[in-house]
């Protein structure tokens, strides 16, 4: 890894480019520090200063030189670039080149190119009421906020996947790149098809230091470096120094250099019928943390070190050495001759930024709801199963979804992509694999399965890689489907609050476009893990996403075939929301034929009538949520008919588990008074839940029945074991709900407490049995619903 | 990366090895298929097999051929080797190899070594009221299910730090290798003492596939491989081959190359005053997945492919070709040579197996609480702040904490660690680098703050690192305390759910040793990321742990200086615990003296006298948890008071959130009585709570006086602005309680109404000056508690 030597800048470019740099830095620490005086027409004041200074310097100029040379790029070479800054806390930098190239403006009028504009850019900074002081979606052309560290990489991928005409140059900090989910997404390059996707372009900004300490991949020396991102199949370039005209044109050299590497990679495997994976070109760029602030405060160094990393000058209100400081470096920038007199961008400036259709604050991709399709997709009830009689036939809800989303697949071959660590085919949805394949670049060796260069089922033992490409497919526009563990989905439970922060903001900025919902499909669920055991068994992402703003969360909980078909088609349309989908691989029973399904779906919850006898007035209501305990419900009501006929039950069923919260709460609440015409104000409600009982209650509390509600659920009870064992252990199974009736049913009377019994001496005959053969007693394992 | 060609292995010490490696293998299918007939006795019969074929094949020859190899190790070096199995599905190695070497019979008496043993053995596995299919706690010498892959290495670190003499031999899956965690856990060779740690050597068990794909490093090619190695500050050590004579050889040489390398590097660590950071050997070891097993099976090829990965052959009980099949693959390891009549292992492989001393499932450091020390703690009163009028003064709790934990490290020098994604300094604790250092062996320069290559503060921008490392540290016995922001260690959800069940499971084994508490300190939380806004907050983690088994969670919220410093010497001192504490690092008031602190940390919830004045009777309760709605609290019963002194209030301070529970629900829980007498039955409750709001409904909904309970908190609204900004946003602030509580108690009629008004204005007020001038106005900013 050499610095390449060439100097391709004309005396011209390399001082217009140095001044692009200066004014983007300029008008970056205006933001940090300016609450008036922005062209500082007059010596800097107290009173022009925040009052909080609040935003992150050190990464800033290294992302505003960056920037700069990626527009003399764009210009030269006609290419669509995109800009993803993994060191988010460098807004400043991403919010001063938008602001002089133009997006900033077109996404926010009222922030003109001038000096009331820029003295608005600044004040808001960071601001009550303003912007914050990340790269979130209030910045034009970010499709990644950066707050949290560690997917710029990977929504990289996703970008840049299917968009073979897109560069997509992404910035990842050197402390950024000590996180797992980019330690890992640098592989994401076996990924990536040279002939149909975009091309990735790494830059891994080495400025040295973190919060506090220096980063890691600063101190294992060039060698280690060099042979580390190698053995990641890339080809390193450095740019390194603290001379700006060096690095100007070392870094401009090398773009040059990458860009045509790149060029020569697509133009070579898109006329090749079957290339190798090729050596992606990489950058690593080491610059000091704070370049061109302040080299010293207060007798302590803080160019080119940690404590550059926020705000370098604290105490400029009160202290006047740090205000003249302060005005000093400002001018050091040379203002004048960067701004006219009005505060514009001097023309000279202007013509260095690529213009509207090219300019990476005004990308199309990044504000991903502007180029989206919406899907074609098949006539969903094509693939719906018949049911002439509930519960008569076993089905395989996700193996006749896969039928669909092979279809799917084929009305849609460019914007619809499948992502899983590793599963697809346990899960069952393998007809997909009639269409499509698995990428795969790596080597192939014979007996490989399905694997395809251009495949559209991307599989990698990593969910944050596979959400992290996801989450750059969606916000670019397309559509996609992750299917995982139910209890590995975890693994990604902060990349989830990230993903329905930044959707709760796009919902209140007017000029983003709305983009395709992420939809997840859990189906190696916490009661069928019979290889795997306690490990595998936790129902609790639900719980976590429901935390989330009501207006971009989603959860089902389809119990059949026809109802996962209805429940995943509705999903694959929607858009800005998160849909959790929890469904069984296993063959279980099919309740409801396609018309009964699609209108169970479309309310939400409803009376299951096959399986009620309450003529209006039940004596217990038996409430499901979940294939496992719907079909528990339903052998529990099969039970109670059997042995207390007289009972009037009445079965509801949850498909849509926001139905339960009230209207006020979650817009697909239930009023108040449908909910009490399906649950009745006053009669017991035994309600038997897929996840943990409590989220029930804490979606319920308000309602007027609440205090007759008694929910079971997994209360962490699991190993490997059978599937009736599960339930038994979490006290979910059909027994212990039908002895939950007849305890909340005192008018049963005293033959009640006999079939009590009898439901006891059950359960404890199958633990018997279980624990002595290894496998569930017939009658459980092969029950049928008595219609 | 080339193998070695020497052959260290006479013909004997071959024949040995591999007669040991048979008898694990032999023992690892008999417990995937066998219900009986374990020696063989007869021809294999239907009626011998298990009804459900549960387990995992692939990984488990090569598990088995290591632990063979290592324990010719121990035995020729005499050392204490560690061995952490990273494919955690390969349970039937380890728990055949435990057997084999008297470890599993230690901890399972009943589990005898010979005939009656052996089929006992057998039929547990993957069996309901049996051991579950992964390496979990059951199994002894696990420190690591491995059930969620990504942690083996993290885990092994953490298990060498602070043990000079142990080398924690760490198999990591070629599946495994792909998860983001695993990924950087490669660069915590960083952060290892040679002289003070012990070592750790990686073994990456490239079988090449994972479920139905091949691994990404198995396809890489060694020269990529090996640069990713190097790069990762390894030297790589290549075995390869699928003839067994060859890869014993190969295997045995490469094994005593690299315990020479580490005694190398040890002895010359341990020498010299400052060495460099060494580079480490690691392994790469290539052999087939579901090796020795068939080879094809129905015409498909089995071994070396990903078909491999659980069950090779699935028909056995009703196909009776798989049945001869799997007897002759039984056959095939000559248990006649291997077994004794009684089914004792015979004396020649007995003797292979290292001493009780030093066998790895005794490892006494795996069942770390049988090696573990209690903390020496300083007395914890002398650190504690005067407080002679609540509210007067501001404290600064995580920093005074810092100077009891600085103390503690010196009383606690090997035993006690402090972890933390580069934030410690941030979060105010930098009181102990007084005493120790920030671990760091990488490259130092002129500038570096604190750090020590023997630093007992270990800071990587990774939370998955700084929890495996942690965990591997706790698991081994010893005690620390993970700081992070409180956003962000959703990051490590999913491995708090493991560790979480990993506790759980120790609770019922009676064998294992309870081990210290894993203590989180999150300080950085969600209602001050005065520069970080929306991304940074999020207080969801204490809704995640509560999921977990009551009797493993612990969740605490100080609201100063003297009850957090309660709390933390509280915590340190528990075992078995998962304890979430969280409090600010911001100047906030101190309430409490030490006393008063102490006794509220006791009872862990209390009614605060000097803030009430109910007596005995109160018209409202104000309650709260968490130290920024414990000062909005007080701040609105200070408005309240000034406007309607008539009102009787009640201030209730939670502290162990777990007390709102029942008691039936969790051990903590207050006995409704205790519950009622501080909240009342019928007086409405208003509750400020640190974070989403429906967590304290959840947690009381059972409780009496539930439906007068009206609970504000994080309602997902926030940016980067003011304090007193994010609490108006979430309608947490002391305006808005003061108008819930007017809301509340209409008893206080019309001067109420006017009173309400001017509190709407003041918020109005403040509102319009932070948008304005971008900080909250005086009188909320410096608002004291009026005594």
């Amino acid at each position: 890894m050499e610095q390449l030597g060439t100097s391709p800048l004309t005396d011209a470019e390399l001082h217009g480019i140095d001044a692009y740099w200066r004014a983007a830095n300029y008008l970056s620490v205006g933001q940090i520090y300016l609450l008036a005086n922005p062209l500082l027409r007059e010596p800097l004041q107290p009173e022009h200063i925040k009052p909080r200074l609040l935003g992150h310097w050190g990464t800033t100029p290294g992302l505003n030189l960056l920037y700069a040379h990626l527009n003399r790029v764009i210009r030269q070479r006609e290419r669509d670039v995109l800009f993803v800054t993994g060191p988010g806390h460098g807004g400043p930098a991403l919010v001063a080149n938008t602001w002089l190239e133009g997006s900033w403006t077109a996404a926010y009028p009222n922030t003109t190119q001038d000096e009331v504009g820029m003295a608005r850019l600044f004040k808001q900074f960071s601001f009550p009421g303003g912007i914050p002081s990340h790269v979130a979606a209030d910045v034009p052309g970010s499709i990644n906020e950066g707050g949290e560290l560690g997917y710029s990489l990977s929504h990289a991928y996703g970008a840049a996947a299917d968009n073979p005409d897109l560069v997509v140059a992404c910035v990842v900090g050197d402390g950024e790149a000590e996180t797992g989910p980019l330690a890992a997404s640098w592989h994401s390059n076996k990924f990536l098809d040279p002939a149909r996707d975009g091309a990735v372009l790494p830059i891994l900004h080495l400025n040295g230091y973190k919060i506090a300490n220096p980063a890691v991949l600063a101190r294992i020396g060039d060698e280690e470096l060099t042979a580390l991102f190698r053995g990641y199949g890339y080809e390193p370039y450095l740019v390194a120094g603290s001379e700006p005209e060096a690095v100007h044109q070392a870094l401009a050299a090398t773009l040059d250099q990458c860009m045509q590497r790149i060029d020569e990679i697509q133009r070579e495997a898109r006329s090749e019928a079957s290339p190798s994976r090729p050596a992606w070109p990489m950058i690593v760029f080491r610059t000091p943390k704070g370049w061109t602030g302040p080299h010293t405060v207060d007798g302590e160094q803080v160019e080119g070190t940690w404590r550059a990393h926020q705000v370098p000058l604290s105490g400029v209100r009160t202290n006047p050495d740090h205000l003249r400081q302060l005005e000093s470096w400002l001018r050091s920038y040379r203002p004048e001759e960067l701004f006219d007199a009005e505060g514009r961008p001097v023309a000279s400036i202007v013509e260095l930024a690529p213009g509207p259709q090219r300019r990476m604050g005004s990308s199309p991709h990044a504000n991903g709801g502007e180029v989206s399709r919406d899907l074609e997709l098949p006539a969903v009830a094509d693939y719906a199963v018949p049911v002439k009689v509930p519960g008569a036939e076993d089905g395989e809800p996700t193996k006749v979804f896969g039928a669909y989303l092979r279809d799917a697949f084929t009305l849609n071959p460019e914007n619809l992509r499948l992502f899983g660590p590793d599963e697809t085919e346990s899960n069952r949805l393998s007809a997909v694999y009639e269409v499509t394949g698995k990428r795969w670049l790596g080597e192939l060796r014979d007996g490989d399965n399905h694997l395809a260069r251009d495949g559209r089922v991307l599989e990698i033992l990593s969910e944050h890689t596979c959400q992290g490409w996801l989450e750059g497919y969606l916000l670019t526009g397309r559509h996609g489907v992750f299917s995982s563990y139910e209890a590995f989905v975890h693994i990604v439970d902060s990349m989830v609050n990230q993903h329905a922060k930044w959707l709760k903001t796009i919902n209140r900025l007017e000029w983003r476009r709305r983009i395709p919902s992420l939809n997840y499909l859990l189906t190696s669920h916490v009661w069928r893990q019979d290889h795997n055991g306690f490990s595998h068994q936790d129902p609790g992402f639900i719980d976590h996403v429901v935390n989330k703003k009501a207006e971009v969360v989603r959860v089902y909980l389809p119990p059949d075939t026809n109802t996962l078909l209805s429940t995943m088609n509705h999903c694959l349309r929607t858009r800005n929301y998160i849909n959790v989908v929890v469904a069984g691989k296993q063959p279980q029973p099919n309740w409801l034929d396609w018309e009964d399904a699609a209108l169970h779906c479309a309310r939400g919850a409803g009376i299951w009538d096959f399986a009620s006898n309450d003529e209006g007035d039940p004596d217990v209501v038996m409430a499901c949520a979940g294939d496992v305990p719907t079909m528990e419900t339903l052998a529990a009501v099969d039970l109670l008919r059997q042995h207390l006929p007289e009972l009037r039950i009445r079965v509801v069923n949850v498909v849509d588990l926001m139905r339960l919260q009230d209207a006020t709460e979650h817009p697909h609440g239930l009023p108040d008074a449908e909910f009490d015409a399906l649950f009745t104000t006053d009669k017991p409600v035994i309600f038997a839940y897929h996840g943990y009982p409590w989220l029930i209650h804490r979606l319920t509390y308000r309602r007027n029945g609440h205090a007759n509600l008694h929910v079971r659920g997994y209360i962490e009870e699991g190993t490997t074991t059978t599937p009736f064992d599960m339930v038994v252990r979490n006290n979910l199974d059909r027994y212990h709900l039908a002895m939950d009736v007849i305890d909340r049913v005192p008018a049963l009377g005293t033959r009640a407490a006999s079939t009590r019994q009898y439901f006891a001496d059950q359960r404890q005959r199958h633990h018997a049995h279980v624990t002595t053969y290894g496998e569930d007693l017939p009658e459980v394992r092969d029950w049928r619903w008595t219609p």
